[in-house]
Order: structure tokens, then sequence, then C-alpha cells
């Protein structure tokens, strides 16, 4: 039994609330636990520099946190000047794993910008801003669709993401913030709807992990990402 | 008659919700028609160096607006590398505005700082960041007196924010964004509960205006902030 | 009487000395009492992206002070990295006042930038270099007109300004730093010559001010531009 | 077979120089094929503040590219003003990856900063300087243990790293540049001397992959970071 | 004869006004032609840390230009976020020119800030910096004298610095703005009041000069350096 | 006799191995003793805007040192956020001395770049960057005369920089960084292969020095630099 009475492949609850926004053309509040993600998805049509003229779509993500989503308050990353290496890694993570899930040429010369910015943390909040960048997403490509701007269906999946970790011993699935502490390994996975990876990044916290628990880890986010696929489709409009 | 239907003399609807951060010692979502805020209050035992050792407490404020809070997206400041101009000047307002209206002996040396997040923009977001802000310092302050930290309320009266403008030619109350822009005069009050002024910044946008506008403003916000006064004591657990 | 010997409606000595700079289209040293700005006003042809090919002109303004214009040596911005919060809010009011006064159609494409330079420092520079910079403004437009680029005068109206007090209970005009640091209301009001409003800003620094102390500051204002506009006047070659 | 003539479990030529950089505690040069990275290990008696009078040590890594370490010249990162999400993401897993084969009591409360500099790239810059920064960290602390500053051996094991990736369908190990442009999963493994696992970073770049592929490259980087250690342990002095 | 008409080891006319800034320990105005710049000294109890403790003084100096100093505006520093090359190169040259003429044991552990900023700029404005910043110094230090803060004068003579050139195959003294951008060679030199050197400059702008080139403008430069030494001697008040 | 043993005219060991780059147009390993700088030449078709459709080439250089190239580490610029003023400095010293051996318009209208990035630092390292810069800018330049994109060679004459210095009362030649501690006067000198000067820098770092001591130095120089040319001729391939 975990510190928080979850069994180890149990998630902890989650809701996607859509269309919280009225400017956005796709956008939902996930919420895992206790973390909760603003999630937009901006049509833009100016693209990057390097696309410009190949006909081919984009699809970006910015990331970022309120100051008070944590248990202390944190420093506003427009004050410190920059944002922090971790806010980029993460912010490249959404976006690559955005795009693995898209049809470019089908997405024509525009650009899709996900921003996902943390009301309230508690773990698991690259993952909650993968699985609800998602839902943004397929909203804003939906609105493409019904307004006749593109005429196929440019996402080939879903996309989810879920957290892993082995916490005393004990691969568990879904960490939160008390357990993400603990943990001797830590996890994510970013899975499409048939169970395919497009994303495994296991990282060694306190000591080195096995082949063994890696196939553990594996399989636990496999059971998580399908049932978040699921609660993707009931949330969409 | 204007263009959003209001008598000129009328606020949007406003509902302040509170507690909606667990991890914040106060906090509240301002809702004003469609502009959005999220406020915190953050208590903190380091202070600025002016203060260090004169016993004296501190409030600040910290101010940023979600990438899509607005018609089209913005920008982040965390990209941009530093908080632009208008966001400096409106954390200034709000700082000095919520400074205004507390004992800072009674406070003791800590700082309260107030961050507060345009989660959507529609008109009016530096007024319901001082009126929510004003919502979260009462409720940290509250959570300091019931755990004994302090023992007499530092707080001395309501503070709200509300702006005017002369649109056509005709003074109006709580502008918004689409007022906003055809604005002659662009004006922001801040006032106590008791009626007595904490700032007033009156701006010709396209002419200037006379003493008699100007007039016809102040009565305008001294209504409103009365009526805010209200739903702030309505909205304190 | 005030700790500077000045009645409560009286102003510092002003002088306004025009064509100090041999390259600026315009340019003048304005001094009051112990502060002293240089004011340039540089034309260009280029203009910012959001007015090209629009027609219209746009005047802007930027404000330094030089280390040790002040009491105590100054950190200077090109160190600091970035213009402090506090030289942002001057350099757009500076550049919002001015444009009050201006008739952009015919001004014609093309942008005046006005340079404020504060030499020394004694309070009121934000105003005198509202003040000053009018003075400047004025006679880079007489530059335009004299040599025929536009052929109708865009300037509108004298633009001045002046700050105002509510120092140990009593209001006053055009603080000097040691009032400026007493006073329990700071405020700042940018006129036209003819006496019609472009900018109060009103702010309680130590307790909130009364209905009756706003009023007091507007008459004094109204008295104290109306002679800065006499005096801008003399000083135009 | 591939490109470049390898078969798909073989390893580029590989050389380690070590002792390259008179001033450093540990140095050395690695060649992976046309990769070629300078890694040095610096001791130093300061340490982050985090760790502060905890009696534990730290190691981390800076990394940076020469600009013409690349087919075409690149910016240099203090001409940008701010290392790249890039390199802040590759120094924060060549630092991880060392910390987890340290025993941060038995190193003490000092700070070992390994700097990988790539001199010219080919594809693997990362593993190459993980593999390297290791063998540059063995030094340094072969460095305390003999001039007695320390008594224990802190290091815990072997830490090399590999990079794998489907090309054309195929699993193969450590891709050069042309491979690494045309691979539809990329992957970086960073195994101990034991063959467990200290990072695992597997992204889809074109479709997401199987978990039938990810086994193949587990099998692929396990050989080859074994053959990485026995030259890691001939290299050093 | 030179196109501006003076002799070959003709300076332009130089005047020092001392005392222009009534905040700071020293203070001077020196026009030299139509190059005019501003230098205070600051005395600081502050020192640099690597000073600290050690008795010695520091003397540095800033350099900065106001925006219209030039005859096209230049963009100003703080607005670009950094001081340029240009500005670092010349503040450099500025504070080791006047620390060798100082005694640091004597100074004893302070440090006097001299900053230099270009109200209008003609050529030659780093030599005028390095002559108008040794009065600042020297009537800072004559404060320190005059107030029994320390009993030795611990400056050892004078420093002054002017620019000589090679313009259309000619050697000649204290080049203005066109005349430095025709030169083919381009030097500047810092001299004690016994002629003595503290800094040669001299680089090829269009080609490489002669041994007897050198030897022109060192001849040169050691009569200006004296001219500069007598003008500054006059304006101590 | 020096406290390195060497002659007051003797340069240290002095060894360039070419083509140390697979990458660049040109490239260098120099080494002055402990001192060794990799050179690079990087040729661009895009140039500055400053001389886009003249016609005319261009020649830049940029200076790096690797953190650990020193005694101490450094910390890396680009962590710094900037370039210091010493390396911008240097990096305008290399540009200037190498552009002033170029024909601009037998180069016409193409950048090449110039890469200094110290590997280990025993003083006189700007000056191995200009001489070992050289041999790479020739390298790119006979790239370009080979495969026939320009015709006449650009290139009027070597250019090579030594350093000189006043130690102990004694001039000497090619300072290590010892000795540069400890140097009254410090020098650097760029000539070209028939003994004309391109720059000539002489700063005294703790007493000024007199005419004869500069003549000393300058005939030092002549003799390094011829050294130094025929050096370069022997190592292009």
């Amino acid at each position: 039994m975990r510190t928080n009475g979850r069994q180890p492949d149990e998630l902890r609850p989650v809701t996607i609330e859509a269309g919280v926004n009225r400017h956005a053309e796709g956008s939902c509040l996930i919420r895992c636990g206790n973390t909760e993600v603003i999630c937009t998805a901006s049509l833009e049509t100016r693209v990057p520099p390097f696309i410009r003229n190949s006909g081919l779509g984009w699809v970006t993500a910015e990331y970022g946190m309120l100051p008070r989503a944590t248990t202390e308050r944190n420093r506003r990353e427009a004050s410190a000047g920059r944002p922090t290496g971790r806010t980029q890694e993460i912010q490249r993570l959404i976006g690559r794993s955005l795009r693995a899930a898209i049809d470019r040429v089908r997405l024509g010369e525009r650009q899709i910008t996900i921003d996902c910015d943390v009301i309230q943390a508690d773990g698991g909040t690259r993952c909650a801003s993968v699985t609800g960048g998602w839902v943004a997403l397929r909203m804003a490509v939906n609105h493409l669709l019904r307004s006749g701007i593109i005429s196929k269906d440019p996402i080939l999946d879903h996309v989810a993401a879920i957290s892993c970790g082995i916490v005393f011993g004990c691969p568990v699935l879904d960490l939160d913030y008390g357990e993400d502490r603990e943990a001797e390994t830590d996890a994510n996975f970013v899975m499409t709807g048939r169970g395919t990876m497009i994303e495994v990044q296991c990282s060694a916290e306190r000591e080195p992990f096995s082949r063994k628990e890696l196939d553990s880890m594996l399989a636990l986010a496999g059971k998580g990402t399908a049932r978040l696929a699921a609660i993707q489709k009931a949330a969409i409009p």
C-alpha cells in the first residue's frame, strides 16, 4: 500500500474540463489529484523560419507555473529573466510528444502553440500538460476541420503521458509530489492510444535500476495511458 | 446606452471565489465579466533589505498574464527575458495600493507577496487584481491572527479599484476591452471602504479632458468601489 | 511656510535654455531649482511597426539619469542590464503626454524621439522632463515647418507638468526632494496651455487622501502649469 | 549494412587520451569516430548553497561546443546571451549521470565540476561527454585519494553512455550525425559497469516505436557500454 | 593645413569648468572643441571584493553617451541591455589611466568612481574623459585631504590624454570626428605631467604605419598633454 | 636571466599544426609554450548589414576560453550571460589586425569568421590568436583561390603578434603568465611580415614607462614577429 493509500497501478482522480478559455481555439483544465493545469491551443498563421514555404505545419509548446502553484512560493520566471533549464526541458518534451501524433502535411503551413500553465502542483505536471495539451490540440484541429480550413484530420492518434517510479523498492504509477521526492527511480512515458511509445525517460535518482524494474514500469505506464486516452475521448465537446 | 447594454454607472457581474489554491495562505479567483484573475497571498519570513531589522512589515505584488488570456496570443514574459514596462507599472500600483491600507507596525517584520495572474482578460485586469488581491491579503492576515502570530489586525480598511472612462463623450464605469479601446480618457481609481482615495490615475488617450469630466468619473468610481467592498466582505470565508 | 521658505503655491525658479545641443533638431536645458534636465528632440524617418504605412506620425520619449545626479551615486542602468520599472513608467508618461498635444496626421509618417537626461536631481524630474521635452518638440516641429517638410503646424497646444503634494497636512506646489520624502500624498499633473488635463496621477504615500485635498492640488497645478507655459513661450528661439 | 559500413552493433573507433590539460585535476580527450570532446574535472571547495554544511559532496557538469565544431558554424552561446535549452538539457544529463555513481558522503563537502567541450561534432556528443567525463572524474578522485584528502573511494562503478536508434527500420548502435538525422527513433542510454541503468531516454522522431524495438536497443546499449567501460579502464593513468 | 584650419600640432580650444554638480565630491564639464563631457567623482566606502581588507584604495570609471550626443541618435545602452564592447573598452582605459597616477596605500580602503558622460561628441571623447576625469578625481581627493580623512596626497602626478592620427599622410594632433573618419592611423596617448607614458594605443585603420610615423605622433602627444596639464592646473578651485 | 630561464629576446617554443578541424575552411592549433589555441576560419556568404551590396568582404573574429584553460576554473561566459569586456576587447583586436592585411575588394562580398578558442592558457593568448588566426585565414583564402571563387589573392602580407613587457626593470619578449603578473608594463604588438605596424598597445601596470623603454620593446617585437612569420609560412599546407 502506498503512503497515499493508492494501489501501485492506481491513477489519481483525473478530470478534464474542456472550453475553459473563451479566446483560445482549444482549451481545457486538467486535474490529476491536486495537480491542475490550464492548457490552451492557439492557432497562428506565422510559422517558424525553418518550415516557411514548406507546406508543412508545426506544433510547439510552452510551459509555465504560477508562483504559488507550489508549497513554497517560487520566483516568477519573467523576473528571473529567462526560463529555467527545467522549464525548457519540459516544453521541448510536450512539443515533441504532440508533434509525434500529427500529420504535418495535412495540418498545412500553420502553427499551433500549446500553452500549459500549472495553477497548482502536486507532482506529474509535465505528464498532465501532455495529456491536457492533446485535448486542446484536438479541439483546435476540430475547429480547423469544422471551418473548412483543412479537410483531412491530421491527428493520427491519442497522446497521453504518465509518470512511474520505484518508491521504497516498489514500482508505482502516477506519483504525487511526496512520492516523487522519495523515489529511487523517476520515469515519464508518453504513449499513443494504441499503446506504442513516443517517449521513454527514466532516471536513477538514488541508485541504478534494473531491467526488471524498467519492465514493470513499462507495464504500469501502458495501463495508465490507456485509461487517460479514454478520459480524453470523453472530454472532447 | 453602452455598446454592451450596461448603464453608465453599472458594474459587470462580479464574483469572488475564495480559497482556490491549497498551498497559499490566502487566495481567490475574481471574475469581473469575462476578466478572470487568480490572486494568491504568500507569507514569507524573508523581507527586502531596506526594512531588515526595522520591525516593519511589507506587502508587495507581482502581476502576470497567461499567453492566451487575450484575443491574440501574447509572448510569454519569461521568453521575452524581462517583465514589460506595463507589467512593472501594474505590479507597482497593486503593491502601493495594498500597502496603503495596512499598518506595517502591526504586521511585524514579515512580507506578504500578492500574485495576480490573469487567466482571461477583457479589460480592467489591474483593478480586478487590486480588488481580488485585497481578499487574498485579508485571508493571509486572518491566518496570522488565528494562529496567534500577530495579535492586532493590521488591516485598516477595504481597498478596491475600478476603472472609468469617457467613451463617445460619456463618463462610464468599469470599461470592458471594447470600450477601453474606444475611450477618449481612461482612468483607474483605488479607494478605501470609507470612500477616501489611495490612487487616482487619469490619462487622456485621444484629447485632453475637463475638470467636469474628472468630477463625473470620481463620482462613478465612488459608487463602484463601495459596491466592490460589499462583495469582498461577502467573499471572505 | 514651507521648509524651503516658499509659499504653498510658489514654483521654484525655472529657466529654460534652448539650443544646447548642436546635433539635435530641438534641445533645451531646463532648470527647476536644483533639478536640471537636458531634453533633445531627434527626428527620425523610421517609425514603429504598428504605424508603418498609416501616414500617421509618432512621438516617443526616453528618460535617463546620470549616475551622480543624485545625493548618493546610483548604478548606471546599462550596467544593470535594463531600465528599471520607475524609468519605464516615466518614459511612458512623457511620451503619452507629448503625443496628447500633437495632431499625428499633420505630423505625417515620421517619429520624433524626446530624450530627457537628468544631469542633477532635486525632485520633480519627470515633470521637468515633460515641460522641457515640449520645448524640444516645439523646436523640432518648427524645423520641419521652416524646411517645408510639413506645412501645417501639428502642435495643438502647450503641454507642461508640475508636481503637487500634501506635506504636513498642507497642499503645496512643486515639491523638492526633501518635501517629496515627507509628503503624505504625491501627485503629478500634466496640463495644456488652455488648462485642460492630459494626465492626473495622485498616490497616497502614507494615508488615503480626501476629495477636498485632491481639489486643492488641482487648483495649485492649474496655476503652476499656466506659469510654465509662459516660460516655455519665452524660451523658444 | 549501415551507410557508414558498420555492423548494427558496431561502435565507431573510440580513443581516450588522459591528462591533456596541465591545470585540471583530471582531464581527457575522447574521440568517438569524428566526434571529439575535451573533458576536464575541476575540484572546488565552494559548494552549492543547498548542500552547505551537510557534509555531502556534489558533482556537476557544463557542456559547450566550439562554434565550428559543426558542419556549419554555430553562434557562440556567450554572444547569444544564454545557454540554449539543448545545452542545459545535456549538462543536466551529464551531471545526473555522474552523480549516480558517486557516494556523496565519501566525497565529502566539496564540488567537482566536469566541463565537456566539443571540439568537433559528428553525432553522439552527449554520450561521449558522459563517458569521457567519468574518466576526468575518476582522475580527480584519484588525486584526492593520493593526496590523502579523502580516504575511501567514493566512486561506486563505471558510468558510460551510448546512443542507439532505429534507422531505416533497423536498430543500430552509436549513430553518427548522418544516421542521427535519418533515425525514426533516437535513444541515449547511460549504464554502469555492471550493466544496470542510470538513464534511458528514447524519443520517437518520426513515428512511435514498439516495445520490441525498445528491447533491441536496450540489448545493443548493454553491449556498447560494456565495451566503453573497458576502454575507460585502459585509459586511466 | 588641416580641413578644420588647425596646424598639425594645434589643440582645439579646451575649457574645464569645475564644480558643475552639487552632489559629487568632484566634478567638471570639459569642452574640447565641440566635444563636451561631464565628469564626476563619487567617493564610496564600499570597495570591490578583491581589495577588501587590504587597506588599499581603488579608482574605477564608467563612461556613457547621451543618445543625441552624436550626429545621428544612438540607441540608449540601458535599452540595448548591456554596455557595448566599445563602452567597456573605454571605461577600462579611463580607470587604468587614473589608477596609474594614484598611490593606493595613501588613498586607503575606499573607492572613487569617475563617471564620464558625453553630452556632445565630436571626436576624442575618451581622451577628454581621462583629462576631465583627473580633475574630478583631484577635487575628490582634495575633499578627503581638507576633511582630514587622509593626510598624505595620494595623487602622484597629472594624467592627461590626447588623440593623434595620420590623416592624408600627415601626423596631426587632437582629431575631430571628421578627421577621425579619414585617418589612416588612429592613436591615443595617456601621459603624466612629467611626460612619461601610461598608455599608448595605436591602430592602423587603413594601412600599416611605420616606425617614423609612430615617432612623430609620440612627439605631438607629448606637446599636447603638457598643454592639457596646464589647463587642468588652472581649473582646480 | 628570466625566471623561466629564457633570454630577454627569446620566444617560447612555438608550433602550428594546420588542418585540425575537418569542417572548417581553415584551421590550426597553435602552441606557444603552454598556451594552446584552436583557430578556425569559417567562410560565410552572409555579410554584416553595413557592407551589404558594397562588393566588399569582411573578416571578423571571436575569442573564447575553455573554463579550465586557466589555473583556477573560470565561469563559462554563456552562463554569465554575456562576453566580458576583456573578451570583447580581444576579439575586436584580432578582427582589426587581420582585416588590416586583407584587400577587401579582392575578397569580394563574403565574410570569414575567425574563431580563437583557448584550450590552455599561460599568457599571450591574444597574440597567439592573431598569429594562429592568420594561418586559418590564409588556408580559407587558399580554398577560395583553389576552387576558383576568387582569382586574385586578397592577402597582402603576414600578420603576427607578440607580447613584450618590462619585468623587474628589464624589457623582455613573449611573457608567460608568471611574468605577466609581475610586469611593470605590458604591451602587445601586431606587425606585418615586412615589419610595419598594425597595432601597438602599451599599458603601465605599476608605474609610467619611458620613451626609452618603449623603444626597447619595439625592437624586441620586431624580432619576435619576424620569427613568427617564418613559422606561419612553414605551417601552411
